[in-house]
């Protein structure tokens, strides 16, 4: 028996869940918030209680040694020597990073070098992956990265039609993202429909705060539509997906911003948020939506419009699909973001339930027995990803 | 009887198309190259043979005086007066112009501030309004616009995922170019369908050096690739087509390039020509690829695998599809361009007969007689539609 800590480290965050291995049962979790920030935030889950404290926390390596001491504290471990690994999520592992690593000086390094492909990400990983070297020093710690499910893509699916000088000495390429949630559901997919992965053609559709879908077939990934950074594919809460590049000079021309400010508004103030005019939060969109507010129902619209686009893009790609995964906050519990989505799609085999469809936040089949493709919902799991691939690779 | 002459004017050049209405016979065609350069050039068929003249032509109006002496010298029309109406084509038509229209001194003050929306085009298109109306008074003038077949995409089509104020104060929403053209072959393929438009749901791919994919419902545009400019959508000639947006910034900041500069890359220096690395022309790429050159594969692979995501896309955008359309250079020639496209499509319904598809520049249907969705390549006419709409329009 052995004790493994899934990790993810935010600038001013880092969450946490704690597993029994191979069990894989979650014997606590929690998160710490506004780390740096005064009145920092620590939840820690104790016999199902949630306990929340409020104290200043200056920055991670002090976050994790807090942890560390609660879970000796709490009596949830009685030494550290109990963890026998910890995983870290990181968000960027370029062309590098295939498969999840353990990790070394070589590969932090390594990390660190692709800190230029995402600034805003990386850096934080890298603190929290320090922060446990200080606190866990003979541990065995193994990154898992966004992007490795995807780099099974050929080089038609990642390359863009652009300079190709700008792919070889830039990195430049569609790169793609939650890859470790689309590998997840991936394999609880493989199981629910007792088929072998070899034989599947999946359109994985993680719909959270950022949204994205792929094209997985054969149990790897072949298309995804988040790009060389998250904001590209379909429209999602705060960001634009894709527009017509064209734009962003014109956008700069009329409103007098710099580049990088006009990347921010398509970052941070469009997306849903942008076309409804008031909420980034579907649930908010969907109740002015049904008072008839116009503009929510066609953020409403927009956004489930253009997973729905992706679905036949994808399933061209494939030559078929034989099952539909809805997953992530929204795909797990909107009904209605689902049936918009799926709505009319009975050209391609996909009859589904609208009974069914009823559900939230559990495994489920959405599709008639009927039906050639299958519809799922399956909630996501990226931590328990975390902690499988910390248990294959530290144990090496 | 009635003479109409169909007009594309460019920077410089002009295009130019006797028809007699209303039979649409091709009474004389040519061209103008070079405007306002050394070395301009005149062509212009006479009794099926091509008359070629090298002079200076400092202006378009100089074009336009010469191509009317030079109608009347070779006997084709004996007198202006035959000229019963010119048809402009006009790039950029806004949201001002849903439809074809006769050219007032407003419509022409109109084109101009929709010069701001097409800054390379429609300046070109107005210099030639002008040249005709200075050497044709009292003829009748109609402008037939890119954009107007897209009008009828609803605003979840047309909407970018950006602040509202954007579109409400800048225009910027997807235009869609190419709709003559779309709207050419919709009407044909109605016609040799044997099927009222209303009924059909269409897929149409204009493939040249520019590309776009339209998805047509009932005879309207519902959805098209191209989107504010006509650099949106798939992969062209030297267009990117769609990218993540986040890389104009990233370009900038490692070429030093300023935002206009990277928009020139993506326009010129990008799309097949930057994948294969030596040519923008089909033809070149596939000399190539057939000899082994694995970036020329690619650039093809490319290519076409964007125009076939569309038709999976669009297919679910219409709950189905009733037929694709292949035109423009490359739709109408490229059997090896078609067959990429189109392959592995039965799962939507698509069954091509590959002995059909080895036809070049001719209507024709490529689809097996038991095809649920049939496959035709019909080749466009811009021109007979220009000259159509100056019949509809000048005679009200």
């Amino acid at each position: 028996m052995s004790k493994v800590i899934a990790i993810n480290a935010g600038s001013s965050s880092l969450k946490f869940q704690l597993f029994d291995m191979p069990s894989e049962d979650v014997i606590t979790k929690g998160h710490v918030e506004r780390i740096g920030l005064k009145d920092s935030v620590f939840v820690i889950s104790v016999n199902d209680e949630k306990i929340t404290e409020t104290l200043d926390i200056p920055n991670h390596e002090v976050a994790v040694k807090l942890l560390l001491e609660k879970l000796i504290n709490y009596k949830i471990i009685s030494s550290y020597d109990e963890i026998n690994g910890v995983g870290h999520r990181v968000v960027h592992g370029g062309e590098v990073f295939t498969d999840s690593v353990l990790i070394t000086d070589e590969v932090l390094a390594q990390i660190e070098v692709l800190s230029d492909l995402a600034p805003l990400h990386n850096p934080a990983n890298i603190t929290g992956i320090r922060a446990f070297q200080q606190a866990l020093k003979n541990v065995p710690a193994v990154a898992v990265f966004d992007t490795a499910f995807h780099q099974t893509m050929p080089e038609s699916s990642f390359l863009y039609s652009l300079p190709y000088e700008y792919y070889k000495e830039y990195g430049i390429r569609k790169y793609g993202f939650h890859g470790t949630s689309h590998k997840y559901v991936t394999e609880r997919a493989a199981e629910m429909l007792g088929r072998p992965v070899e034989q599947l053609r999946l359109i994985s559709c993680h719909l959270g705060n950022g949204a994205s879908i792929a094209a997985i077939k054969g149990g790897k990934s072949l298309d995804t539509s988040m790009g060389f950074t998250p904001l590209a594919g379909v429209t999602m809460g705060t960001r634009s997906g894709n527009i017509d590049p064209a734009l962003i000079p014109f956008i700069m021309e009329k409103t007098g911003k710099t580049a990088d400010e006009v990347l921010d508004v398509l970052n941070k103030e469009s997306g849903m948020l942008a076309i409804s005019g008031f909420s980034s939060d579907l649930r908010d969109i969907q109740i002015e939506a049904d008072k008839g507010n116009e503009r929510a129902e066609l953020a409403l619209e927009v956004f489930a419009g253009r997973i729905h686009k992706y679905i036949g893009s994808y399933a061209a790609r494939m030559s078929g699909v034989d099952a539909i995964i809805f997953t992530a906050g929204i795909g797990e519990n909107s009904a209605m973001v689902r049936e918009r989505v799926l709505h009319g799609l009975e050209f391609m085999g996909i009859y589904w339930d609208p009974a069914l469809n009823q559900t939230h936040g559990e495994e489920a089949f959405l599709n008639y027995p009927h039906s050639p493709v299958k519809v799922m919902v399956i909630p996501t799991n990226e931590e328990v990803m975390i902690a499988r691939d910390v248990q294959r690779i530290a144990k090496k």
